[in-house]
């Protein structure tokens, strides 16, 4: 149900909240803008606010939540809980994963403050649009995502690796490809680097840090984006005190279409 | 010197801080980008932070400092002083103007922090360069600036107006005119209204409440665009403690080329 081409960003919210649905999001509410989470102290999101601002591809911010309040935006998602609305979290702390829960309710405090970040699954329907494949759909499995040797601008305690999804483009569309994200700067943008993963410090593409190896076949190009698993990166190397975030893949859906994110 | 196209932003600001130049920064060092300053004490400064986040056409933040810090992002702006580079300051105690000096030396304090927010100076460049005639310009005035009666979304304490620029543009060059600012979004971006001003509550645009009054000609529609003063009229209408802004007009002078901001 929560598949079909007329459930909303607000149906799927409601059956998430209601545990009938606790897996991956992908094609959940199609067209609904999806958003990666990280949940913070207050004592730590004014440093992680101003990471995010100097780093502004691998964490592009949708909205930030005023301490304590589990409510985001109205504009982002009427009426969402920001502690039942996605599917599964994850609860880390000093850089230690110690819960994977499908609500927060046992784990929320007066003083989180959570940042939603945009997702990638924005400019995936996007690069679909526009005739250019996106091959780990194709083969049903997870992007490829790897750690570079590329450091992060620092901000206060938060500071880390950049890490990039990688899509293998045929050469003939990689200029499109530039062209359909360029309009997504919000959901990570532009390309950082094309071509050769050496640059990045990326020694072998068949093994990637997180997600699925996906082969660059013969005339394609390897496409590296700004990846959202950076802010989680980041945070566990700099050890926090405590940071939740979304189980990768289960992510928040939002009640903005895919579409309104263009050329913001 | 500093007018003619070879200067660079790093030489602009050397001059200011050497008290060889106080005036208005339109046309310095030609190309390179400029900044609209707000400094706030770290107590408020989490407040204003998401509220920048959660308006983002009016206040695109280009970077933030740490607390006490009076340099920005060497990516920015490498070697700056904010206390002394940019030509001429407004400092503000509980939203009202209480000194306009030519450094903050005398008013520094360890626990400010810097927003740097992108200014419209940018695209109106682009605009130039694309053939679409920026009228005030070429009368040698203000841009014409209004209060609105749309409510930016607040965050903490800050709250207020949206306020807005109005570019008359030719009707057959509107369309330019939303593609070229739409490739900016990191300096205001794309419009936020055209045509009728009655729907952003403003009476008469012969009387902007900022800047200088610039006639729509027969033929032309009046564009409205988010303005870098939205931050100064929120400020003041929460009546912070302590608000320090450049004076308009006056701004900060970056090390970044206008075209590096296109597609951000």
């Amino acid at each position: 149900m929560l598949h079909n081409p007329h459930a909303t960003g607000a149906e799927a919210r409601a059956a998430i909240r209601a545990g009938q649905w606790t897996g991956p999001t992908a094609g959940l509410a199609p067209g609904y803008t999806q958003a990666n989470l990280t949940i913070l102290p207050e004592a730590d999101a004014f440093d992680f606010l101003r990471f995010c601002v100097r780093n502004p591809k691998p964490c592009p911010m949708l909205d930030v939540t005023d301490p304590g309040s589990p409510h985001p935006d109205p504009a982002w998602a009427e009426g969402a809980d920001l502690r039942t609305d996605a599917p599964r979290y994850r609860v880390f702390e000093r850089g230690e994963l110690v819960d994977e829960p499908t609500d927060l309710l046992d784990w929320w405090r007066d003083d989180l403050v959570t940042f939603l970040l945009g997702c990638s699954f924005t400019f995936e329907r996007a690069l679909l649009a526009a005739g250019v494949p996106v091959r780990h759909l194709e083969y049903g499995c997870n992007v490829s995502m790897y750690r570079t040797t590329r450091q992060c601008r620092p901000a206060g305690r938060f500071h880390g690796p950049l890490v990039v999804t990688m899509r293998p483009i045929p050469g003939n569309l990689v200029a499109r490809a530039v062209q359909v994200t360029s309009r997504y700067p919000s959901v990570h943008g532009a390309p950082v680097h094309i071509g050769d993963p050496a640059a990045l410090g990326i020694v072998d593409l068949a093994q990637p840090d997180y997600g699925d190896p996906v082969p660059v076949e013969a005339g394609e190009v390897p496409v590296f984006w700004a990846c959202g698993v950076t802010p989680q990166a980041v945070a566990l190397e700099s050890r926090v005190p405590l940071m939740i975030t979304h189980t990768p893949g289960h992510m928040f859906v939002t009640d903005r279409l895919d579409e309104e994110l263009a050329g913001r």
